[in-house]
């Protein structure tokens, strides 16, 4: 990077890090427990998704906003669940901003519990990016290699938990679970750890309970 | 993105391509086909260019660059295969860009025929820089799913072909080949497509065999 591009690069996070914190400050003072969503493209974010949205509801309120480079396919399978969403379609960039979360906070119904956000499919840019998210979560999926934490060290070091995904495949593949999370686990001890499949229903109970958790702490921290 | 952030990107661009047509000059007409491959990290590119190097070799000499963020670890896989291969780390950018592979020529051996070059794992970045390539790749692993051209178009509508990888999973999963290929056509009629399982070993011959006849082809065009 040239200097002029690193100057640019850091007025953008500098002024990207006061809006997070702004929509941090309302979303938790309504109790929403914000969720950013990182992985690669096609690591089954929309998908886990879904589970969690019949995990979560009738008992709880949640909302989406969906981050995709294109179309609106993400939330179109999100609103099909009964779940309000929006889709942020960034026509190139490779992640989304707190600035375009911000933009949609009002149309955020009241009564929400827990908002996602499925940050655009990659696993580089989005780590840079604040969004006012109280709970990080990458996800990887097993068909990528269980090689990928130290290749992509900043999203595994920047989350508080680690959702393998696709769980089911791992009979036919060369993916070693536990080698992949001690290697995540090596580049930041404090990761949550779930192991879930969406397309069998593993693993999804104990991630809603882990937000529905997160969520509970949160407001007794407000209280 | 700002006014100023836009305009620092244009200057970025404008002088990585003339780089990379530099590149691509130089090694034209030394005989070397360069083919820069493109995909989600986890889709298989180090897989497939071990397979690559087992099909071509010994009767073709080819020579491997590797981008990551962190880590030597495909370059190391590549080097067991006995192909010379080079590392860049980019610390953190989710792209190569023409730059860090002119760098490498003084390193590459006379008599190589073909230069792979597998850039950062990433579908949304590395599409926007040319690295002196004569063919552009784009891989699409079967468990990423059938709706990722449309949400990643300017990877595919970039490339010379479409490499589909880990068909050997496609009983296990929800994947309709036809549909993610009639899709990719779509936004790119020129598409060569290509099926493979690097780990069943399916369609390398013929992709091997697409790469020796492009190069033929190249430098009929130079004689």
């Amino acid at each position: 990077m040239s200097n002029k591009e690193v100057i640019v690069r850091e007025e953008i996070l500098g002024s990207n890090k006061k809006v997070a914190a702004e929509i941090r400050g309302k979303l938790e003072a309504a109790g929403v427990l914000v969720v950013n969503l990182l992985s690669s493209p096609g690591s089954g974010k929309t998908t886990l998704l879904e589970s969690l949205a019949e995990a979560l509801r009738p008992a709880h309120q949640l909302a989406v906003i969906e981050g995709d480079i294109e179309t609106e396919r993400d939330a179109d399978r999100i609103r099909r669940k009964g779940v309000p969403a929006w889709q942020i379609t960034t026509g190139g960039a490779c992640h989304l901003e707190a600035k375009m979360i911000g933009r949609l906070l009002p149309e955020i119904p009241a009564g929400t519990e827990f908002l996602f956000i499925e940050n655009v499919g990659n696993l580089v840019c989005p780590a840079g990016y604040d969004l006012g998210e109280n709970l990080r979560c990458v996800l990887l999926s097993a068909p990528e290699g269980d090689d990928k934490p130290k290749k992509y060290p900043k999203a595994f070091a920047s989350a508080d938990c680690l959702i393998f995904t696709k769980s089911d495949l791992i009979p036919h593949l060369p993916f070693d679970l536990e080698k992949a999370g001690n290697e995540a686990l090596s580049l930041n001890p404090r990761l949550r750890v779930f192991v879930t499949s969406a397309l069998k229903g593993g693993g999804i109970a104990e991630l809603a309970r882990y937000f529905v958790e997160s969520r509970d702490h949160m407001i007794q921290r407000h209280a």
